[in-house]
């Protein structure tokens, strides 16, 4: 096993086209003392319920363009009582029936449990296979959109381990104490930290 | 250019896992004299709103996979009082919200305009660029579900052209001579005709 080195930090880039995402993560990233950049691009996404597939695939195709130090996330939301709809579809859906749509097809519906799923992958340059992270924050729909930050479906998310409020009623270090996203980045973090010490690549 | 040839004909391969799919397009391939075959694999689909995309790229995967001359379609459906949802992820809000979710989605609108899209890719075996057709049906989505043939949306989709029955409530023939598919898939007959001609290949 090689010694740990002192190395200066590299940058890490997020590719994506949802800046939302990469002001989020970057606080995640930022609190364990990496640097995090914006790579705005708009990377091929497999069809698949499988949201760490679809960012493993995403940040090979990113790495292979940029040579870069890259990591991909896919976010999906899955509420149980319509077989786990609208799932990694979640955007396209938003951008077509809306939150009022997704509250409409929950009308009457009284168990409204829900969880969004990241993945999140990273790719250290050409040719590099991609390392996943997942994380998921568990909740309920609400009944009504509630607060204006974030984005997305988070006014009608309401997580387990808050205190009710929606993720668009708190502010970006609150939803990140308890999201998905942030529990993503956080054992990306945890893993990167040590890979670099033993790579001494990073 | 090169003279005509008499060839002898080349089987096609409709790579898919759905056999609803083959059975109707081995209607329309045979009717041209052609011989279809059914290649069952599950062919990557990119996340696209463009069928044809989504189409090009899963028969490139599998021309490079099999080396067989294949077809790989791809369809969806696209309501526009709700914005073109499903749109091409057609088949997981089936699974997922089911035709009563599609339905509810649509309680009191009027304006039920709806058209099906299919893409349709043909590759020539491996390291082939594909070519691509595509076929549309345009309609209405009936305020319940009618009929038991077909599959997918059938049963809520009357197509222009016909007589107000649902694809559900037709015969195999009846929904070839409107339908989307059947329209891609005499697209490609058409060319591949001349094609075959043309190249003395397939």
């Amino acid at each position: 096993m090689r010694p740990r080195e002192l190395v200066p930090p590299r940058v890490i880039y997020l590719v994506s086209t949802n800046v939302n995402k990469y002001l989020e993560a970057r606080e995640v990233v930022a609190s364990f003392g990496l640097s995090l950049a914006f790579l705005k691009d708009d990377v091929p996404e497999l069809q698949s319920e499988d949201v760490a597939e679809i960012a493993a695939e995403g940040a090979r195709w990113a790495a292979e363009k940029w040579d870069l130090p890259v990591l991909v996330e896919d976010t999906g939301l899955f509420i149980e009582a319509i077989g786990g709809f609208p799932g990694p579809y979640a955007s396209y859906v938003l951008k077509t029936i809306g939150l009022r749509g997704v509250l409409r097809l929950l009308e009457g519906v009284e168990e409204r449990r829900a969880f969004f799923k990241t993945g999140l992958a990273f790719c250290d340059g050409k040719g590099s296979e991609p390392t996943v992270f997942t994380g998921e924050a568990h909740g309920v729909i609400a009944e009504a959109p509630r607060g204006s930050s974030g984005f997305g479906y988070d006014p009608i998310f309401v997580p387990e381990g808050g205190d009710g409020r929606t993720f668009a009623e708190m502010s970006r270090a609150e939803k990140n104490a308890l999201s998905h996203r942030a529990r993503a980045f956080r054992a990306f973090c945890k893993w990167f930290l040590t890979y670099r010490g033993l790579s001494g690549r990073c």
